[in-house]
């Protein structure tokens, strides 16, 4: 048995950054350390930073000093105004790439447009996304949802950065039916255009997948969809842990891919169990 | 054996603007009065505007006065200043929808986009276009040609206006592969959208599909060619003369479109001569 692991796995830029800010701020920190939801989608790094004193908090309420660390996905300016005027320290952890997203949803508004997120509705990046717009947008996640839109003619795009470019391409040919002007800004981060890429490629030469990541992680559950969409035996594991021997069975090769939010760490203890599986 | 025509056959806005404007300067016009090319891509209105004293010449050499009608595709900017340079009166017969066109490419080239054309290279209306964005943009045909460029990624988009919908949003698929940034105005005339569609759903439903137009007229090569990609037989005929009795035998619905700027005279012989042939 042969365990191939895509090229670029593990943490992406917005990720990396907004861990090693997190694990800063809470060793340089005196008092309360938090994050409104999780920092990133991976509950076991969020254990590991709950371990070093940054908690997670669902709301404001209650909270009544401390370091907010703003998480990677961004956060609502009505939410981050409040805990600004409640005296809040802020550490701002937004991925830069969401904080692009985020101004080009407000310069398109401000142009005049029709602005259309392609992402999830109830996804924190995107609610950001909307909140920085001036809200009053199109949250659309695939194609037939585009026709059920009460459309202007003049219509401008962004993406949640983690989206795939194809349900995003599919999305603007249903945009292009009835707009007469389409302004498009495309959002989608590099990184996550070459590991959907290689997750795909890998997935098309191997007898089963394991996407290693967070089950709250867009990215990662869209990296499983793209290899059982691609009819490879597909498995979405959170850690070593969940690997089960049957899975293995008459398989000769193993592909592993992970979200961009999966620290190498995981990654590694899943491909050490795969060969000690396979000896 | 059934005859059935496309609704809003005929001449659209744009021709029907343009032919009105040449006869009516050749009945009140002293002197010469002139297109560069043919005023519209059918032969046999050419030839009636010929009668009416409207002479085609394919370069302004040599011509040293008289009214030079600006034809429906639009004129290359420089041409049109020599023109006047040379003391010609000039009457604009260029179809509105040609003229946002043109001036939504200088706008795009303006903003700093490299500006992309999705239509023929050789085609008079792109020459125009062209012109009015001053020059160096890229002129597409397929999605293939897109491959092959070096494109920015911000990248500004518009149509010819007698391209095919699917075509258009074809290219801009692959332009979004690399384009960070992406406006596109869709400057496809709304008649041609009303016109392909009537002429695609038509061919669905008869055993046989007859395209009147000129063989030089892109629009109308382009809804014989709609025809046949959707496995119809189909003829394309620029007079009712060329009506083969043999075409009709075992067909018993027959489907008539016709190009933009084919005259509505002309259909009617094309019908009135299969319903004779079916009598």
């Amino acid at each position: 048995m042969r365990v191939r692991v895509i090229e670029n796995a593990g943490f992406c830029f917005g990720v990396q950054r907004a861990t090693k800010l997190a694990f800063e701020t809470a060793a340089t920190t005196q008092g309360h350390v938090f994050t409104l939801g999780p920092l990133i989608h991976n509950p076991q790094v969020v254990q590991k930073l709950k371990d070093e004193g940054v908690e997670v908090v669902t709301d404001l309420n209650g909270v009544e000093e401390g370091t907010l660390i703003v998480r990677s996905h961004g956060l609502h300016p009505t939410i981050l105004k409040e805990a600004k005027a409640k005296g809040f320290r802020i550490v701002d952890a937004t991925c830069p790439f969401v904080k692009k997203a985020q101004s080009y949803a407000a310069l398109l508004k401000k142009e005049g447009y029709q602005v259309v997120v392609v992402g999830d509705r109830q996804h924190p990046e995107v609610q950001g996304i909307e909140g920085y717009s001036g809200g009053n947008i199109l949250v659309v996640a695939c194609p037939e949802e585009v026709k059920k839109l009460h459309l202007k003619t003049k219509i401008g795009v962004v993406a949640q950065t983690t989206q795939s470019l194809s349900n995003f391409i599919e999305i603007v040919d249903e945009l292009l039916k009835s707009a007469r002007e389409l302004k498009i800004f495309n959002t989608i981060c590099g990184a996550t255009m070459v590991r959907q890429k290689a997750t795909m490629d890998l997935s098309r030469q191997v007898d089963l997948m394991l996407i290693v990541g967070g089950r709250n992680s867009a990215n990662t559950t869209r990296l499983a969809k793209i290899c059982s969409d691609a009819d490879t035996p597909t498995y979405l594991l959170e850690t070593a842990d969940e690997i089960q021997p049957e899975w293995l069975k008459d398989k000769k090769e193993i592909g592993v891919s992970a979200g961009a939010s999966t620290p190498n760490w995981i990654i590694t203890e899943v491909v050490q169990k795969l060969e000690s599986l396979a000896a």
